[in-house]
Formats: structure tokens, sequence, C-alpha cells
């Protein structure tokens, strides 16, 4: 399963653990603004009881074209029209790809991804008929699936809204502390609590009616 | 457009150049026991008038299954039943998820690779409806796309068997000497004659009538 470190994939995992599963962690270093998510991905690993957590390296920054990718594109702190300029050209692809060959090497056949398409920002990876064309597709890519191991992308949180998500979590015992999802972070994982991905967070605490439990940085501490 | 350093990518690149392409390659060390089919890739885009080309670097011996990944797996030196050893989990994914995001920031809207289903070793990522699938989930999953400006996956030699791919790109002015082929090539890209890529090459050149310009390790010369 992939696992950035943040609120969707703790929840994500904390769900595959409670059906049973064991549950390979995939995190990927890809020069994105918030490294501190990477720590978040190790801590929640151990915090769930994973059988393991990677961090692969692929500097995306190569490419560029991504406020979390180029140091010379902000990341806005206001909601803005259609898809943000936070949006990394094909991520969820890249991530997939590479989850999908690890699943092949382990003899996987679910590979679980916290995408969500209710409280989102606009992402088209997101969504279920980007995550179903993946699946058909990865199912004529690999030698396993070929010879008859169907592969499935399980996203148990793509219909769900942000405070569903949070309460399933929260039921699921998952120490939200331990996330990261700012896309400015601190090195400490502190957030900003202005970026998209903050004030998606927030407002769900709001709407869970759940403490929120996000250590904020001091100027916009609120 | 995927450039590996090989007899089919720098057939198709002479094809996208004589289309008019301006083209963008992209190569990946991964780790595969051939780095030298990356020098390779270097001289056939400056040979045959490439805008750029970039290698990425992703390690996927981290994740391993195959010959060309783990030392510990040797390439097979006689055809075998199936899908052969020396295939890579999910790479042709990989790559084409990488030059999806690259295509994405450059504004490109056809993405070339050299797989071909005729004259192959059966790996299932090189087949059209694996192609067309890629190319179905690509339209879901990028900004670009989703605005409206669809990708196209080109393969303009997966019908073609390798003689004919070769004599295409004889007429179009390729140097296979340039072009590294082997998964076991020396550092100097010399090519063992033995494995799989080796045989369909060199049968290739002999179906075509045309002299084979590979430079053969002394041992396997013949």
């Amino acid at each position: 399963m992939l696992l950035s470190g943040g609120l969707d994939s703790a929840t994500t995992l904390a769900i595959a653990r409670s059906e049973g599963f064991a549950c390979h962690c995939l995190s990927l270093d890809y020069g994105q603004r918030h490294g501190s998510e990477l720590e978040a991905a190790q801590r929640v690993a151990a915090a769930l009881g994973a059988s393991e957590q990677r961090t692969i390296k692929l500097d995306l920054t190569a490419f560029g074209g991504s406020a979390l990718t180029d140091e010379n594109i902000a990341v806005p702190t206001a909601p803005s029209a259609g898809i943000p300029v936070t949006y990394v050209p094909a991520r969820n692809t890249i991530m997939l790809s590479l989850s999908l060959a690890w699943a092949e090497v382990l003899g996987c056949r679910d590979i679980f991804i916290g995408a969500n398409a209710v409280d989102y920002s606009g992402y088209p990876d997101c969504r279920p008929e980007y995550l179903e064309a993946f699946e058909k597709m990865a199912n004529l890519a690999t030698k396993s699936a070929v010879e008859g191991n169907a592969i499935r992308i399980r996203a148990p949180l793509v219909a769900l809204s942000k405070a569903e998500i949070i309460r399933r979590g929260i039921e699921l015992g998952v120490d939200y502390r331990l996330t990261v999802s700012c896309y400015q972070a601190g090195e400490d994982g502190s957030a900003c609590g202005t970026c998209d991905s903050c004030r998606l967070r927030r407002q769900g605490f709001i709407s869970a009616k759940i403490a929120d439990p996000t250590r904020y940085q001091p100027e916009t501490n609120s």
C-alpha cells in the first residue's frame, strides 16, 4: 500500500489492518517540500503494525511543474478555481506503478491507496474512474496478473467525507498527531494551517466534532 | 519518448523524427545489469537529432524480482517457456508513468515507446491491449488530459517483425552500431550474443539480410 504519512493514508492503513491484511507500505521521497511527511510515514507504519515500510527515492523536481516540486511556485494559502498548482503531474500514476512492481515481487493481490474524491483538491488521479482505469491497465501489465492473479486497487476512502474518514480512523485507533498533511510542514512536522491540505484537514475535525490534535506553527495557530 | 538505447527505441526515435516531432527522450537508470545501454541512449539521441535526452534514476533493485535487477538471478542463454526471468515487474508501466509526468510538464501530447509484440520476449507490457489500457488510464490521470489535451501512446513498432524494424531503421539512417540491446552487455557495450535480447536482434539482421554491425564479445563472436 501507498503510505504518504498524511491523514488519509494513515486511515487507509488502519482499515487494511482491521481487515486482517499484512501491510507492506511504500512511501515516495520525490523531493516534496513537506519531507517531514516521510518521517510521519515511518511513525504511522510502526504505530499501526505494518509488516514493513520502505521509502523509495525518485527525484520529481527534475520535471517540476508543481508547487510541491518546484521551489519557484508558491503553495497557495487561499482556495483557487480548478485544479490547484499543488497538483503533481502523474504522481498517483507513478506511485501506483511502483507499488504494482513491488506487489508483484511480494505476491500481493491488493494495493491500497488513500485516494479520496469528496473533500479533496480536485486532483484527477484521485477519482474512482481513474482508479478503475489503473486497475484495468495493471491487470494487463504484469506477468502475475496475466497468469491469473488479478490485482485489485483498493481505495476505501474514495467516497467518504473528511469528517467520515476521521471518525473511522478514530474508531480504529489512529493517532492523528503522528500524521503530517501540510504541504509546507516544518521539519518538526508542524502545520501551516492555511494551505489546501491543512484547510481540508482542519475542516474535517470541525465537521467530525473531534478535537484537532494537529500541531500548528505558532504564527498561524488559531 | 522512452529511449533505452536499444535497437527498438532507436528506430522509434528515427520514426518520430521523420514525422517531424521534436523529441524529448527519457531514459531510466533502474540499476539494470546492462548500464551501458544508458550511454547508448545518449549517443543515439545525439545522432538522431533529439531535442534533449534525460536519464532519471530509480533504483528498482530495491524490489528485485528480475534477472536484470537481481544479481542472484542469472540471465538465461537459452529460450525458456513462458515469460522469461528477464521480465522486470511493471517496468513499462513505471517508465510510461514517468514519461506521462514529463509530457504534461512539457505540454507534449504524444508519448512514443518502442514496444513490440511480434519478435519479443512475451513481456505482457509490450502488447497492444496493454498500451491501449495505459492510454485510457493516462487520459483520466492528468490535469492536462482532463482539460482536453488528450495523450496518445504511440508504439509504431508494435506490429512489426524484428527484420521489418531493422529495415525501417536503415531506411531512416539509424546507425545500429550505436545501440546496445544485450542484457549483459560489457561496459564497452559489446554483446554476449546468447541472451534473449541478443538472439532476437541477431535473427532480425539475418532475416532482414542486412550485415549485423553489433560488436560481440570475443568468446561468443560468430
